[in-house]
C-alpha cells in the first residue's frame, strides 16, 4: 500500500508524544512499549509513519526515558526530553531542536494512540496541503459516548470555529459529537511559532496544544477538521483499553483474512500478530494464536488449539490440532504436524508427517519420512545446541531418542523406543534398546509388595 | 421430530439452486460445499429436506458443478444443470426435466441458506395446502437492517400485494421492513407455466423468480408471504458470512445443550458438530470442540482443551484437558483420559486410565489398566496398522512402548520405561529396558567438554 | 475489605433460602450447588455472609435437603427443614426456631441468586440501622427487560408505598421500572410476628414473603428500596442463566485482575476461579483457564491455552503455552514450564526448566535443573505414590524415564533414553539404555516385507 500521493509530496516529521509513563497501567513497562498484536504499540504508529517516508521522526520522552530510547533507537527515530510534564503544547515545543532546520509539514502523533492508519495521516497531510492552505488540520471523531472530550465547533466544510475543553463548553457544546483526537497536522513554519504563544493561565496550568488553533484564528488563519472512525483513534490508558485496542485490531484483522479467502471457523478466537501472514483457502480452526513471523500459505488447514510463531508452512500442509511452531519452524508442502507436536528451528520436508507427542527441535527432516510418536530429538547438551538430520523417507519408530548431532540416512528405519547415538547410514536398520525379559507370575507378587507397601504406609 | 402433517400430505419435490460458485468466496471448493458445524451447507439443506421425505430432490448446478454432483450423488439427489447464468427464474426452470410426471408441492430452495429447519419447511407446505388455496407461498423475514433487500407488501393475512426489488420501491414501500427471503413454495402443475410466462425485460437481463407471484395476482390466484426470522435464512456470500451463520447454528446449539441439561462453563467457546449427542448433567468446561461423529453420555465430565471426534463416551467418564480422541475413540464408563492423551480406533474400558502423555492407536484395553504416562502404542510400520491388546488390570509402567502387534494380558504389569516387542502373559511382569551405570564424578568432565565446545563455536 | 460499620453492629443472622431443588436444570446436582468460577454458589453467599461476622446462619432446605446439609455441614451453617413447598414467605418462616433467642437484624437471601456481595448486604443493613428505623429493607434493581417482576412503587427517598405482583399490577405501575429483587432485611424481632400474618389467599395458595412489607405499612411502619445493579441480584434457575452469572461474574474478575495491572491479551478468554490471586505486571495470553487456589506473582507470563490449578508460580517464571499445572504445583522464580508439561505435587526449582512434553508428579527439582523432553517421573506403581529428587543444577537427557522413588544428586547428568532405578550421586553421570545395533541394507528388505503383508490384507 503506498500511502504516498503527489499532492502533499512536501516533505514531512513526525512528532510522536511519549513522556507519560502511564500510571493508571500499574506497570514497570512504559505504557508506549506495551504490545499489541505482538508489537509494541509505539512501533506500530513508527511503522504507520515509516510508510509515508519522513524525513524526521522525534519521539517526546520524559518518564521511563531510558525504555523508550532503547526501543526507538534500533529503529532511526531521534528522541527528545520533555523533563517536566507541563502539557501536550510544551510537549511538542520540546522536539523543536530537533526538527532544526526542517522546512515541512509535521504530523502531532501520540505513542498511546497506536492504531492511526498510514492512510489517516495521508488524509491530513493531503489536507493540509490543499489549495485553501489551512494553518492546522485536525483529526476529529464521534465517539458512542462523546463523554468529557473536548469538542470541535465546526462548520459543514470542516472549517474550525472554536476548540472547546469539555468542562469549558455550553450545553450548546456539549450537544456537539465531534470531538478532538489531538492528532494535528501543521507546518514547521507555523507550528513553533504558534507553540510560542501558547499560555497556562489555565487549572492544571500546563500549556495545551489545541490551543494553537485559537492563536492561529486569531491571526485569521483558517484550520480544519477531517474525521475518522472512533476505532482508529482509540487511546490507551489502562490495561482494559489496551485490551480493547487489541481487540479492535483483530477485528479489522479477522476480517481482512476472511475476506482475503480464508476461513475462520470462530473468528473471534484467533489471534494474528501484526506480521501475520496468510493465503487464500486456508482453513483455520477454533482457538489458534499466531506469534510475530509467521507466514501460512494457500490451502493449508491450521487445527484448533495450535500455537505458531516465526513459522513458515507451506502450501496444502496440515497443522494441529495442539500443534506448536516456534520460530524457525519450516513445514512443507503437504506436511503434517499433529497433536502435542512442537518445532523449532526445525525443516519437514514436503509431504513428511510428524503427527503425535514430538519435539523436533534443530533438525532436517526430509521429504516423505515419518516421525513416529513421542519422538525426540535430543538437541541439547547443557550447553550447546546440535543438529539433527534425518533423510528423506525415513522412518522413525516411536519413542525414539535421537542424541544430536546425528544422521539418519535417506530411507532408513529406526527401531520403535530406540535411543539413537551413533549416525545411521542410509537404507539401514538401527535398533538401540532393551531386551525384553518376560517373569511369568510376578505380577501377583509385585502388587501384593505394593499393597502391603501402602497399608503400611496409612 | 417428525415434521410430517396430515394436512400437507401431497408428494413433495424440493429444487435446491447451487448454480452460483460464490466469487466473494474466494476458493476454489464450491461455496455450497464450504462447511457448517462440519458439514456442506448443501449437505444441512439437503437433510432438512430430507426429514421431510420428498418424491424427488433437484439441485441445479452451474459453475464448479463436477464438485457439487461428486458431494449429492451419494445422497440420491439428481442435478439440474443451468449452463448460464440468467436469474433464480432461470435456474429454477432448469429443473422441469427433472420433475418430469411429478405432481405436487415444490419447495424452492438455495444452497447458500442453508439453516432453513425443517418446521419451517413444514410450515410453507401446510399453508400452500391450506383450503384457501394460495397459488405461491413466499418466506419472508425482517432483518435488522433491512437494507437492499426486496419488499414484501401484504396485508395482516399475508396475502400478497406486491413483491418489489429495493431499487424499484418507493419510498412508503421501502419503510416496509417484510423482506423476501427468496425461498418459496409451489404446486409443480403452476410453478412451471408461471416460469414459462416470467420475462427478463430488467436492467440484468435475468429472469427472476419472485416474478411469478405478480404473474400468478394476474391470472387472480393469490400468493401469501409466512415468516421466520433473520438468523434461519441468513445468505452466505462470503467467509465472513460464513462465520456468521456458523456463529448462529453454535449459539442455537449451546442453547439447545443447556436446556437438555448439560453445563457449559463458557458456552461461547464450545463448537459442536451437526450431529453431536450430550447427554443430561455432562459439564463442558472453557474451548471444547467437537468434530462429527460423537456421542458423549451423561454424567461425562469434558475438561478444556479437549478435541473430540468420532469418539464414544459412556457415562462417568472424565476426559482432559487437553485430551485428542479421534475417530474410533471409545471411552468407557468413569474411564480417565487425561493431559496430552490421544485416541485413535481405541477402546479404553471401564474404570481403565491414560492420564498423561500418551498415545493409544488401534488398542483394545481392559477395564481397570493403567497406562503410565507417556506410554505409545507403536502401531505403525509404515504400511500396516496394528493391534495392541492390553489385559484387564494390566499397569502399563510409565514411558513405555508398545510395539503391535502385542498382546498384555489381563493383570500383567509392564516395567516403565520398556520397550515391548513379545506378547505378555497374563499376571507376568515384563522388563525391556537398559541396564543402569552411574559414572561417580564425570559429569563435571563433561560439562567442562561441552562448554569448551561452546567457547570454541563462538 | 472489611465491610462491617459501627452503624448497623447489631447482631446478624442470614436465612438462605435453598428449599427448590430446580427442576429446569435438569440436574441430579442441587441448583444452589453447581458451581460458579469453580465454587457451588451457595458457597459464594456463604462466604459473603461470613464476611459480615453473622452470629447464626439459617439454610432452609427441602428437596436434595442431603446433598445442601452436607455441603454447608463443614461451613457451620445450620439448616431448617421446608417439608412443603408453600411460598418464600412459609420458607423464612421455617428458620424461627433456629433462630430463637436472637435478636437482632436479618438478612434475607437465596441460594440461586449467588453474586449479592457483601458491600449490598451491608448497605441493606445500615438502611435498616438508620435513625428513621424502618421496618424493612427491600433491595430492588432495575433490569434491562423488567418483564414480569415484581414492581415497587416508591417516592425518590426510596419509601415504598407498594409492592405489586407483575400479574397484578397497573398499566402505570408496569410502567415503572423498580423491581424486586426478594432480597430484604428486617429485625427478627419484626420478622416473625409480620410473617404470622401473611396469609396465602393467591392463585398458587402460596405465602409471600413480599407481603411483610404492605402488612407492615399497615401498622404505620414504613419499609424502605435501597437499589443495586440488576447483574448483581440475577437468578439462576437454568443452565443458560448459570452460564450468564458465570460470564457476569468472570468479566468482572478480568476487568480487577487488569485494573490491579495484569495485561489480559484477550480478557474474554481467561477464566478465573473464586481464588485465583494474580500480581502486577503478569501477562495473560489467550486462553487461560485457571482452577480454585493458584496464586500467580508479580511479573509471570502466562502463555496460551495454560491449564493452572492449586499452583503457585513465583515472580519471573514463565507458564505455557499448554502448560497444566495441577494442585502441589510449584513454580520457582524465573523457572519455565512449557509445552505439554504437566506439574502435580511437583516443586521446580529457582530457574529450572522443563519445557517439552513432561510429566512432572511428586517430585522436588532443585534450582537451575534442566529437564530434558519427554522426561517422565514414574510416580505410581499401581498402590504408592513415590518420590523423585532432582537435585540443583541436574541435567536430566531427554526421554528419561526416572523411576521413583529415586534421588538425582546434584549436578548429575542423566543421558537422554535412560531408565533411572537407582538413585544417582552428585556430579554423577547415569546412562541407562540399550546398546545400538545398525544393521545396513536391511530397511529395504523391511519394506519388501511390510508392503507384502499390506497387499495380502487387501
Amino acid at each position: 500500500m503506498d500511502a504516498k500521493s503527489p499532492a502533499s509530496a512536501s516533505p514531512l516529521a513526525a512528532i510522536i508524544l511519549a513522556a507519560g509513563k502511564g500510571t493508571r497501567m500499574k506497570s514497570d513497562l512504559h505504557k508506549v512499549l506495551h504490545p499489541v498484536a505482538g508489537r509494541p504499540m509505539l512501533l506500530h504508529l513508527l511503522a504507520s509513519v515509516e510508510s509515508l517516508a519522513p524525513e524526521r521522526v522525534v519521539v517526546v520522552t520524559g518518564a521511563g526515558r531510558e525504555q523508550v530510547e532503547a526501543a526507538v533507537a534500533p529503529l532511526g527515530a531521534t528522541t527528545a526530553l520533555q523533563a517536566e510534564q507541563l502539557g501536550t503544547g510544551h510537549a511538542v515545543a520540546q522536539a523543536e531542536a530537533a526538527l532544526a532546520g526542517f522546512d515541512g509539514a509535521v504530523l502531532i502523533l501520540y505513542g498511546d494512540v497506536p492504531l492511526v492508519s498510514a492512510a489517516t495521516m495521508r488524509r491530513m497531510l493531503d489536507r493540509l496541503a490543499a489549495d485553501d492552505g489551512p494553518a492546522t488540520v485536525v483529526l476529529g471523531f464521534r465517539p458512542t459516548d462523546p463523554a468529557a472530550y473536548g469538542r470541535i465547533i465546526a462548520d459543514a466544510d470542516g472549517r474550525i470555529a472554536k476548540m472547546v475543553e469539555y468542562k469549558d463548553a455550553s450545553p450548546d457544546e456539549r450537544a456537539q459529537t465531534l470531538c478532538n483526537s489531538g492528532l494535528m497536522a501543521v507546518r514547521s513554519a507555523d507550528l513553533f511559532p504558534l507553540l510560542a504563544k501558547v499560555g497556562n493561565d489555565n487549572a492544571a496550568g500546563e500549556y495545551y496544544l489545541p490551543d494553537i488553533v485559537m492563536l492561529a484564528a486569531s491571526e485569521g488563519r483558517t484550520s480544519v477538521v477531517i474525521e475518522t472512525d472512533a476505532v482508529e483513534v482509540a487511546g490507551v490508558n489502562s490495561r482494559a483499553e489496551l485490551a480493547a485496542v487489541e481487540a479492535s485490531w483483530q477485528q479489522a484483522r479477522r476480517a481482512a483474512a476472511m475476506a482475503d479467502g480464508a476461513t475462520l471457523i470462530a473468528p473471534e478466537t484467533v489471534w494474528f500478530a501484526h506480521d501475520t501472514v496468510i493465503g487464500r483457502d486456508v482453513v483455520i480452526e477454533p482457538n489458534v494464536v499466531f506469534g510475530p513471523g509467521t507466514t501460512i500459505a494457500d490451502g493449508v488447514t491450521l487445527r484448533a488449539f495450535s500455537h505458531i510463531e516465526g513459522a513458515t508452512v507451506a502450501s496444502g500442509a496440515i497443522i494441529g490440532p495442539y500443534a506448536r511452531l516456534r520460530p524457525g519452524a519450516v513445514v512443507g508442502e503437504d506436511a503434517h504436524v499433529g497433536n502435542f507436536v512442537e518445532m523449532k528451528k526445525a525443516v519437514l520436508g514436503k509431504g513428511a508427517k510428524a503427527n503425535h507427542l514430538t519435539y523436533l527441535g534443530d533438525a532436517e527432516i526430509g521429504a516423505g519420512a515419518n516421525i513416529g510418536a513421542g519422538t525426540i530429538t535430543c538437541n541439547y547438551d547443557g550447553y550447546n545446541k546440535s543438529l539433527t538430520r534425518i533423510g528423506a523417507g525415513a522412518f522413525i519408530g516411536s519413542n525414539s531418542s535421537l542424541v544430536a548431532p546425528v544422521s539418519i540416512g535417506d530411507g532408513a528405519l529406526i527401531a520403535a523406543g530406540s535411543v539413537i547415538t551413533a549416525d545411521v547410514p542410509a537404507d539401514a536398520l538401527a535398533v538401540a534398546r532393551g531386551r525384553q525379559e518376560t517373569r511369568d507370575g510376578w505380577a501377583p507378587r509385585f502388587r501384593e509388595a505394593a499393597k502391603a507397601k501402602k497399608d503400611a504406609g496409612k
